[in-house]
């Protein structure tokens, strides 16, 4: 194994508790994080099928914000729309991830293979502390996972055969597609992803190389 | 200002002791470097005219090499070739970069802007100890500095504009390119880059924002 390739939000970082916070220095309800989320995959769904062509995240989560904020009957300026869809840029790890990823780095190429654009993950590096050595995911296949082009777009333009890197996630639909494809894969269960009555992604539902608690005992395995 | 960006070969890393110490180890004489050095313009422009389509730089420093050991009339076995290639992964950085680089990137996104592609660019940096924020360049633009595209897919990948990032390089060419299309610049000259004899590249040929001695004072002056 040469390189580790991650999703980010959930799998990194603690997107939900972030979301209600910045939600609610607009006056906005908590719970519009989990709304705004649920627009999530429909939104991407558009580039998945062809309806739309490719665009990056923050269009993605302004349309889905839109949505969220009319179905609420809330009036939001749109200077404050476009800050607040920012906050996707800013969203704090999980408390293992700086401190297991820092470790993998030593002797692994670590970087996030997430749908998020390549500005707002190296936003979201800088404010989180995530020390990836590049930038990979969505942007650089122009498509969204678990369009099979994205893993395999990261994997070669490292130099790399998909056996030679690991995809880590939290959620077992993306672990599924990355292996269809021949990469490796390691389960890290997020149970507080989507807060206390989380029901999807508790347990593996694939056989995957790895299981691990967290980033740490990742680091430690690898 | 957001973002600096920068050229690699030449501004970061001293490729020319690195790679004629590379030739030796195959027992090629350390002129291969210059020699080699001399093929990488030429192959450029075979993508830069449309000649050939866009190819990464490992294909075309092998094409260069094969022309080298040609005219020297040297036969050397094709996995060595490869190797041999594989030293532009595996250059020493100038004494004042690993620094320079760590204080900028506290409050500033870090780049390279090469015309190495994703996996020389992050190979380079875990040997060196670059610590980027992201990789930018050739490689998401398809196209060769000085091509603008270059410049502006790396400044549009940030979610920047031009006037928002800073070029930083030891090669005019380079910076007078990313000036026209609107990016600061700034230069550092590496008077021992082709060696005891170098000629060009001494001193600056533009109205640069920044002219600096070195890293370390580039990031003083930031």
């Amino acid at each position: 194994m040469r390189a580790l390739i991650f999703d980010v939000f959930g799998t990194c970082v603690d997107w939900r508790t972030s979301i209600a916070e910045a939600a609610e220095a607009y006056g906005l309800p908590a719970e519009v994080a989990d709304a705004w989320r649920a627009q999530y995959q429909p939104q991407l769904e558009t580039v998945r099928d062809g309806s739309r062509p490719w665009v990056n995240l923050d269009v993605l989560h302004r349309i889905g914000l839109d949505i969220v904020l009319r179905d609420l009957g809330v009036d939001l300026p749109d200077r404050d729309r476009v800050e607040l869809t920012r906050a996707w840029h800013r969203l704090r790890p999980w408390p293992d991830v700086v401190g297991g990823l820092t470790e993998l780095k030593t002797n692994q190429i670590i970087a996030p293979c997430s749908n998020g654009h390549i500005a707002q993950s190296v936003n979201l590096a800088k404010y989180a502390g995530l020390p990836w050595d590049a930038i990979l995911g969505a942007e650089i296949a122009h498509a969204y996972k678990p369009d099979p082009e994205v893993y395999l777009a990261s994997v070669h333009a490292l130099g790399l055969e998909p056996h030679e890197v690991c995809m880590v996630a939290a959620h077992n639909g993306d672990l599924l597609a990355a292996q269809a494809v021949g990469l490796r894969t390691a389960f890290v269960p997020r149970p507080a992803e989507h807060g206390p009555g989380q029901t999807t992604d508790l347990a593996p539902e694939g056989d995957y190389d790895l299981v691990v608690t967290d980033f740490w005992q990742l680091a430690d395995r690898i």
